[in-house]
């Protein structure tokens, strides 16, 4: 058996002689950083590889292969969906269809005003009431949306970040309102205000007070809410505004840092916050780089937890994450194309051992999703869950040449923008300074000319175009959500006891001149049915607001 | 860095004390042949696995990674789409639409009349004519179907069997009259009677006769039509009635082995004949035990090649495929998770290497797919081909502990059936005593029992069902076709000259109670416009029917 090296196969050998003879499809094939591939990859890839350091096992340091030992053999991923529209009680209605329909988690959107502290009946919420997510304005409102959902059981992912903490003490209030053991509750808010700086614009305050009420929920948490993820610090919204894959995990990871260090500077201890910090990925259309970018980004905690933060305890070290599929990489052009999208961005997040995971459903590009559209969503899930296969054997993937080079790379990458941004001084410095905003709007910019000039090809878009048929019945925004909201919040204002309520906000912004720990006031107040916006409007008067830097 | 053996994390470390805490999903994770999959898969399961034995480069004896050295990274496989119903008129402008979607290359499906060699106004093919295909009874036909498709550039598979060498006396009829290079019409017969036997039933004349005709094709192809594969030999039919990945593997093998043995018979020479045999595989739902069955397929043929019959040729030993995802895995509930179901098995089989590729319409359960439908699937294709980044670089998941586990243990199994179909007799031996017959039933009835007890989840159909609502438009068959087709017919004969009919047929008569090769003798015969079921009237007069052997 001849065994010539892949080298020579490549620059002499059949290689060689076929590409003289005729030219590949592309001069040039790249990963999402623009690194050029080779045609093969083979055993001299990884030469100086080794496995245990690299790999070792589930449920071990560096968890490359997983964080639990028996991964989707002992349970599949938390099939959560993101949904959230109108009001609270249709929003109830589409919760209990998707648990009905087999979903084992939720996932709630809010509306733009509940994202940035304004109550339904405020001019500032004019028209956007119930529009991108459901409108949650008091505890009312939380109870509403969690009616009949056993919260011992069900977790809930919220996403909501400026206010995360205000929704937080409103799920807590209507858990305890439920009699749940409050050890039990379980879920995740996002609670991740840097990226909203850089990337998804829904900030209130300025980054100080912002990281203080984020470790106040870190430490607040660890006695009160064991089971709650604390944070979902979120790459998603940075990839999905066009950053590579690389960026998406050293920018995360910089604001991990920044939230650590915060929480270290609070006086908390690392391996007894850090079990709870979770991450948030998305799963863009690179099918074998999105996978590796998976593996890296949990061997790239586990090396910052132990090594920069001496963690002992393995769930510190263990990189815990929920995916969504490419919001951006959906078309209004053949929207069903999009199905095929996102099964196969969803194949990748479960090869890459995702815990928990949405898939947009087909026309998320066109409108907000109808109950069909979900449901297709949730099947495709059930699809790869149930008939694929690939959850039966952990990490199936390891050890292919290819995967491997590609995971090592992308955490290359990664760790070097990493150390970049540590040399500006940090991710908040970076933010301030535009630097992260910058970087993604120019890997926006690279990916734009290259669909341009069709390097990149969007089926549908700049290649195999169709005349558009009818556009499928989409749902509407309703604008009566908004009326019915106004309603009910004038009927909560005439019912609650006024004085408590006053006295639970003159408590909030005491504490907010102060260190006093937000939590317990912001259930006290949410539980006297004070409002978010009356809450944030306190925080607001003693805070002050974000300016956004303009980015050049 | 501990170093710990696979073993000992499985039996005494994590993974054994996770599943003292926690059952696992199932009690037994299984392949499709019903083999015990480990939990983890790691660098101890590939010890005494060597690279350039068990796989090399591609383009590269054995050809585990791919058949050509720059595989799609030069061309993408041909995306080929089975299509044809009612009459050639209508085939032909299916075949410009997609032709103008973007595929590549083209793929007839013919009515169950034109199979078995009856013409459209035969009392036998009454309520069949252009039902499940097209209805070519004629050269007339066949140029219909031809028009204005530029037979020396664009490709043609046809899945036809018993009667294949006479349609292709008429495609290559048809290319002449169009002026084409002979020598540059390219494209596949199916021409694989024994799976007939076995699973497919579209036979007619017993296998001897059947097996002559094939090698007349094999002989005249070599000189005649040289850039034409002159068979197809087919797993599909025998996995989608329920074998396993590796049956199919091992009665595929076993039929290719009977045809080359019957050409070597005849007295043709292997390394002459071999480089036009193609393969034909399905792919399900298993996504990872696929890609690995692919891969074995091609290291297997290269030593059959080599080691049985002594081949010089590398292009004898590189086994190239088609792969049409599979049918019988597609649900009539929710329909649309067929897209998702498809997505999937077509990117297995990109990863698996195939030369070009079917991919199923959605519909394919419930009707002859839409203009809509197909077009999805083709775009399914194109989504993976130019968006997902898998055919950037070569057999990207060579390597992977799981994968070449998977390769080896498909591969040692399909040896070890096909060693059963050696000590037996062969293929045909096999068919005649039912043992084929009998293996696949007894698979599908084990898959039919494991879906009865849950053991093997179908979502929509024993878990995750809904009612049903409206059926989506379904295309419907048109009987007036076969009206059509006989008016034509009888226009045909009264123009045709009857007497040169009469000579080519009686010529075609001598040769098949002799030896002469009938290919050049069914091509005069088309030209003088002699119908199908002239011609297999003929042939079933001297050569009879082949009756069912009926399996207990």
């Amino acid at each position: 058996m001849a065994s010539r090296s892949a080298r020579e196969w490549q620059e002499q050998g059949p290689y060689a002689k076929a590409i003289e003879r005729n030219a590949e499809r592309q001069p040039r094939f790249e990963s999402s950083s623009g690194a050029e591939l080779d045609p093969l990859y083979s055993p001299e890839d990884l030469a100086d590889w080794n496995y245990h350091e690299k790999l070792g096992y589930p449920g071990e340091y560096p968890f490359t292969r997983g964080v639990q030992p028996t991964m989707y053999r002992g349970r599949l991923w938390t099939m959560r969906q993101y949904a959230g529209f109108a009001d609270a009680e249709e929003s109830n209605r589409r919760y209990r269809f998707l648990l009905e329909q087999g979903q084992t988690g939720l996932s709630v959107a809010f509306d733009l005003p509940t994202q940035i502290g304004y109550d339904s009946d405020d001019p500032q919420a004019d028209g956007e009431v119930g529009k991108v997510g459901v409108a949650i304005a008091s505890l009312q409102d939380m109870e509403t949306l969690t009616e009949g959902l056993p919260l011992e059981r069900v977790t809930t992912s919220m996403t909501i970040n400026a206010t995360g903490p205000i929704l937080l003490a409103m799920y807590v209030a209507a858990a305890k309102k439920q009699g749940a053991d409050l050890a039990k509750v379980g879920g995740t808010t996002q609670n991740d205000i840097l990226k909203e700086y850089i990337a998804r614009g829904t900030y209130i305050f300025p980054p100080r007070p912002s990281l203080r009420l984020i470790t106040d929920v870190f430490a607040w948490c660890k006695d009160e809410l064991p089971s709650w993820n604390t944070i979902s610090i979120s790459g998603y919204h940075m990839r999905e505004a066009g950053c590579t894959a690389a960026q998406e995990l050293a920018f995360t990871f910089a604001d991990a840092i920044e939230y650590v260090d915060a929480a270290l500077d609070a006086g908390l201890e690392f391996d007894e916050f850090a079990p709870r910090l979770s991450f948030f990925w998305a799963c863009h259309s690179n099918f074998l780089e999105e996978i590796a970018k998976f593996r890296a980004s949990r061997r790239m905690w586990a090396e910052i937890a132990t090594e920069r933060y001496g963690s002992k305890n393995p769930r510190s070290q263990m990189l815990r994450f929920h995916t969504q599929t490419g919001g951006a990489t959906l078309t209004a052009q053949q929207p069903m194309n999009n199905v095929v999208r996102t099964a196969l961005q969803a194949l990748s997040a479960v090869l890459g051992g995702t815990q928990s995971l949405h898939t947009n459903s087909w026309d998320e590009a066109l409108a907000l999703p109808t109950e069909e559209s979900v449901e297709m969503a949730l099947r495709t899930q059930q699809l790869i869950g149930f008939e694929s296969g690939v959850a039966d054997v952990i990490d199936p993937l390891a050890g292919s040449y290819y995967i491997e080079e590609l995971t090592d790379r992308v955490e290359e990458e990664a760790n070097a923008y990493l150390r970049r941004i540590e040399d500006i001084g940090g991710a908040l410095t970076g933010i301030e300074e535009g630097f992260q905003q910058r970087e993604i709007q120019e890997s926006a910019f690279r990916l734009q000319r290259m669909q341009e000039s069709e390097e990149r090809i969007v089926v549908g878009v700049n290649r195999f175009q169709t005349e558009e048929l009818e556009v499928p019945a989409l749902a509407q925004h309703d604008r009566s959500v908004q009326t019915r909201q106004s309603e009910r919040l004038a009927a909560l204002r005439a019912e609650r006891d006024g004085a408590t309520v006053e006295r639970a906000l003159a408590d909030i912004r005491a504490a907010a001149r102060g260190d006093e720990n937000m939590m317990p006031l912001l259930v006290a107040a949410v539980e006297a049915y004070a409002t978010i916006g009356e809450i944030c409007g306190v925080l607001r008067e003693e805070w002050g607001e974000y300016q956004e830097v303009v980015t050049i």
